[in-house]
């Protein structure tokens, strides 16, 4: 596994990248990550490009050894763009608009950020794309971070388009969305607006099925704004190409395994210490890609020694490491401590460790583990994690409501007895797994109700709850009975009802179905219930050990 | 007690219809409740009035038996009337316009939603009104619900009508509501602002005799909108009017004894299964008018089943009951579960528990108790209970802080000990009872003074609070002290200042008054002291019996 | 000390003003503090001013022998001038116009409210500059209260101002507030914006550097807003000039020591009962100025008599204390208890308390007691609270969280053993002292750093903080290590990285320098800490007291 370091050159100067670099090199640390917020160094004023401190910067990288991996700094629009297009700051469901002074404000749907994004990554990708030390890109940071929505007249122009195309006749979608209920009916694609919040003081929800849409157009704004860079980089570049998705810190609004469908390899950055967390987010975006490997683009340096995470990274498959950060920032709004280095440059605790580790070439995280197939997968579905988002809204912990379920329940049961578990979000991923826990996928997919029925009918194990299916893909309840409740569960009501015999059971069904097994728990089922399923249809297996230690 | 159902056919079809109408008939259900919201299924483009499937949804509601209880349509103005006025969305206090999407988007003084309002009123009086099916009608739902008060600008210039009104000179408005005080005096009634909230960030409150006028203001402006509703509806029709007013779920913030002033019943919605919480709003909603009796025109069906709570209905008073609802709603904001089918239309236990009762014909609420004289009566005052939410505002639960207590410290400690009470809105409603509570009245009520006073001389008993008559009628603390102090409490002061020895006493006063007995509680009196303060006073007149147990 | 009380003439009349003005020096009250909200009174409209009231009423208190401090009211602009000029209500962060109907409604930098307020005071000041019963002239009211920061178009440019007269060149400004970082870098002072909230519903923080300058434009302009009337008061009177800042009700947001510095005497207001708030109060009061003296021009009429408290005061060099109130207010926002009558005009245990001191001559208050040198000095650095503040500024608690800490943390601790200190607001403050406290100091300054080296040379005593000096004058850490750190702490780096030795200490360095000794607390340092710290150091020093009891 190698280690990297965010590295910041455009706020400095020769003499002291000479330092750092040296110091960097020292710790074992191969390549630095940069650029990524450099947009107004690079290009301070519109169209005049700076490239000589980025130029040297790189040069100097090479002289000591470093490899580096180069970010498009489009998270932050230079103030001649915010203050000259303040249409491309993004609008929130207040109205809103975004005062220039953070990061990501900018619209992925309005044109004047559009082309200057797309001019910048051009005019990178020419002058870097064929240079040898480049060894990879990020695009952007953070996609979809802080502002995960825009509400501006260019976005409703956009959903509007997207749901006409979805759609195609407006009686259609006022059918489908049920909008008799309470005379929502609209009269043309055109009257509907990005829903705004609908008051100010009172709670009032939209419509789930408006939100549901607005939700996935918002995704798909920013998965065709990360496909627009990687195009243009491909041009010019044979390298590497990827981006860095945070942890579901800014809640899971981005459908993440599109996000990276175009891209080479997983990256995300991670600031936790936690083993099961590291582990989780290690094995999702491993799988976003079948290739059993990712990279962690930033991982948050803490005030104790890292070795043990380290190394757990590098057995989860990691193959690169960024920390973050070589220098804490003296200014700014991430001002403060954590750093390889104090704020008075003298080496840290974690500094020291990764000099010596490197000096006794006694690295525990050296090779990075390929990870094969596991035994046991969980589905991820992005469209049930919004539904519950959606439904839960007026809660902000509940921007993730379903990932946290995933992980702490689920997730958590399975590393708590010292397993791992790899993650699908596609019926196509199915194969290979011995047993698949489904926990709360409320949304309907025709393609995953097929693919779950041939897995246990040839054998697989499958753990879901009693709110599989409950609502078709518009986000409205179904009031059929999906086909898998009757061959796999042997229902014909998809709806249960409770029932006394329940009460103290988590377990509402243990059923056979061809060669497979078929278990459904309550939708409130804790990890201790995951826990115990697991465990039970293991028994129930003649104790074949059906979890992957790493 | 007949049992109706809320049933929404413009949201289904003929086939669905003859389904659910079987279902309702077989389950004993005499009655649905239709239309509330089906303003666009109606008038699908302005001006165009589509009748046929509302005609036929009656017509094979009778084929089945079923008596149809019809609404209008107001609360939801369709998207062409919302998107092409979008004056008639009401502002908050903030000033932010509502965005169409939920319900209630309406402002109750603009002229083109009055207007389509009248329009599709009287085109249903019109068609509907001579009807033998239909034996009632609902004006609206909910009047009140969600945005309360509308501070545009139509809204703005009426309160200074309003204001006009009442005060006639602009010295006289400054000179009650103090406003030398901080320099507040006005120059005239058009420089009058409705009081937006004065700053977004801090928390500030406006002077008080603002507020309450704009409460009262904003209170008549939906009466008068519910008056205008049946006044036409009783130009075409003979059958009972009422509307459907929430439980102070929104707050209570419309004063409902003059909302039902020209309708003909008492009309209440109610989600709660707690004994006493039903209790309350039935005698309360039953004394809105003095005939005994009152409908409730919604009542949420539960997870268990419902038989003891119909009872205690039809126990109290109440002539007809409409459950909601027939079928769980799969799309819209309120989709989910509590329907008496299930999501997927099997009949829950509240279904079979009616269907059993209906073929038993062995029914505990068949009977409609009418409830006469009780003895002890709560006087309730709006101008109160808004002083005291005027004053509490910046908690939200507090909306209704004086409804609470009436309800949780003095109505509870009646229920508690198996008895009832019924409600007094009005000092002309005070003849009858033998014991008055007056709990907490800060607004003081001249007519309610004189009559107080004449009823304890007549030997009546009153309970009060030490706050009783503290400010005069435009939320202003009296400096002087109000008669009936010194007839009732033999108090040349009305102010209690904090004595030692009332430290462990909640009863600051027992006196006697012509035939009569008063006691004053302080104004932190609890349940318990309510409880015993009756005790107290019953065991005081030789143990008679002050209570009726329903 | 003398005692005066707040009287509100504009709101009653000639026959009332007796009544009271009889009542109030029966008490033994000599003197009333008038007018501080009564513009529309002495301005009904725009130019007119309506002396005869104002002058009736002091004519009259002279004939009962009440001296008159005079209060420009110009917190509380009229409706004629609210209305009339819009633009003189400020904006808050999130670019709402405050709204009339509180007080505090005006912006320090906008003409229309400055042209106006100058007007009314020079009209006052000509008016009542000579007459021998004014004896002090109040300032306006608690300046900077309720709206503390205006982000009004007119703010703005004065704040780019502001920061062209401190910086000059723009990439001067880009580089010491770091604005590589994020590419926040500004391509002129014309593109800098107030710090307006950046998105209404994510918590984003703006550039710290930014922050404290806006705080510190903003604290000038209340600042020059107040000196301006000074000026203009002069010109006509010859008596003291004070005015009254709240106890950090609404936030540590005006440096009070410049406010102070062009006045004749400390002023506070203080609605408190705990008797170590008060001496705080009092002690930092007095030390605004040096003269061992201070006014307490509002003080809190509480529900228990205020003997302790007003001989607390006398005894802390309050020279005068102004009671709040005569009479409870029974209208407006401020309406309800709490006055030395009650709202009937009775007299409250206070009054009467008040009037038996002075009929028995034995008030213990009677003599001001004159504060000389004490032995502790604390140093208060307004840039460290607003810096601690900005970092904190999610939390509302937080709007005074270092003046909290050294209340509860620092003065606490030394009032707890009976003592008391003094408060140091500039390096020139530091004389005469014994020990210096300066408790999380972490803006650095230069004066500051010097009088600490040779105060401690000169055998002072110091404890401090281990966030001294950590970031320079822009809110930005340091990354060298500034000179005292070398000479006092015997250090070479400035940042106290964790140790294990260290925690279970809360002193992290003793050292002697010259002839002094200097202790190093944690930052983390609680009352505990603080208290121990000082036992400590007294017996380092031949256990010498430290500390004076008043």
């Amino acid at each position: 596994m190698k280690i990297g370091v965010a590295y910041y050159p455009e706020r400095c100067n020769f003499e002291q990248w000479k330092i750092d670099y040296q110091k960097i090199k020292e710790a074992g640390i191969t390549t630095i990550r940069i650029a990524e917020f450099a947009w107004s160094k690079l290009e301070p004023v519109r169209g005049e490009f700076h490239w000589s401190w980025l130029d040297d910067s790189i040069r100097l990288a090479v002289e000591y050894g470093l490899d580096v991996i180069l970010c498009t700094p489009t998270a932050c629009p230079p103030n001649w763009l915010a203050c000259g297009e303040p249409g491309i700051l993004p609008l929130n469901e207040k109205g809103e608009r975004m005062v220039f002074g953070k990061r990501q404000h900018r619209c992925y749907n309005t044109k004047e950020y559009l082309d200057c994004s797309r001019k910048i990554v051009e005019a990178m990708a020419k002058r870097y794309g064929k240079r040898q030390e480049i060894i990879g890109w990020q695009i952007d940071n953070e996609l979809g971070g802080e502002r995960q929505r825009c509400y501006c007249s260019n976005c409703e122009k956009e959903f509007q388009n997207f749901l006409y195309e979805k759609y195609g006749r407006i009686e259609e979608l006022n059918d489908r969305w049920g909008n008799a209920f309470w005379s929502e009916e609209y009269q043309g694609f055109e009257t509907i607006k990005a829903p705004h919040e609908i008051d100010g003081q009172l709670k009032l929800k939209h419509n789930p099925s408006l939100e549901l849409e607005f939700w996935r157009f918002s995704s798909r704004s920013i998965v065709r704004f990360c496909e627009m860079q990687a195009e243009i980089i491909r041009k010019y570049s044979q390298v590497l190409v990827t981006t860095n998705t945070d942890s579901f810190a800014w809640g899971d609004c981005v459908n993440i395994y599109e996000l990276f469908k175009k891209l080479d390899i997983g990256g995300m950055d991670l600031y936790s210490e936690d083993p099961c967390e590291i582990a989780f987010y290690a094995d999702l975006t491993r799988c976003l890609k079948n290739s059993g490997r990712f990279y962690m683009m930033e991982y948050g340096v803490a005030s104790h020694t890292l070795d043990r995470e380290l190394a757990d990274l590098s057995l989860s498959g990691c193959e690169f490491v960024s920390l973050f950060k070589m220098n804490p920032f003296p200014w700014g709004q991430e001002q403060g401590y954590n750093g390889l280095l104090s704020m008075s440059g003298r080496p840290t605790t974690n500094y020291n460790m990764l000099k010596d580790k490197k000096n006794q070439n006694s690295c525990e995280w050296k090779e990075t583990k390929e990870i094969g197939q596991l035994k046991i997968g969980i589905y991820y579905s992005f469209d049930s994690s919004w539904s519950f988002s959606i439904a839960n809204w007026e809660e902000k912990q509940d921007r993730w409501i379903y990932a946290k379920y995933i992980l702490e329940k689920v997730y958590g049961s399975i590393y708590e007895t010292g397993a791992r578990a790899g993650f699908l979000f596609d019926a196509e991923q199915i194969n290979g797994y011995d047993t698949i826990l489904v926990p709360r996928n409320v949304i309907y997919n025709e393609a995953l109700e097929e693919a779950l029925v041939r897995f246990v009918e040839d054998g697989g194990n499958l753990i879901t709850t009693e709110d599989l299916f409950i609502k078709n893909i518009d986000n409205v309840y179904l009031t059929d009975t999906p086909a898998c409740y009757i061959s796999l569960f042997n229902k014909t009501d998809h709806i249960f009802l409770p029932e006394i015999d329940w009460k103290d059971e988590s377990v509402l069904i243990k059923n056979t179905f061809g060669n497979g097994r078929v278990w459904v728990l309550k939708h409130s089922a804790d990890a201790e219930d995951w826990k115990k399923a697991m465990e039970g249809l293991a028994n129930t297996c003649n104790n074949i050990v059906l979890k992957d230690n790493l």
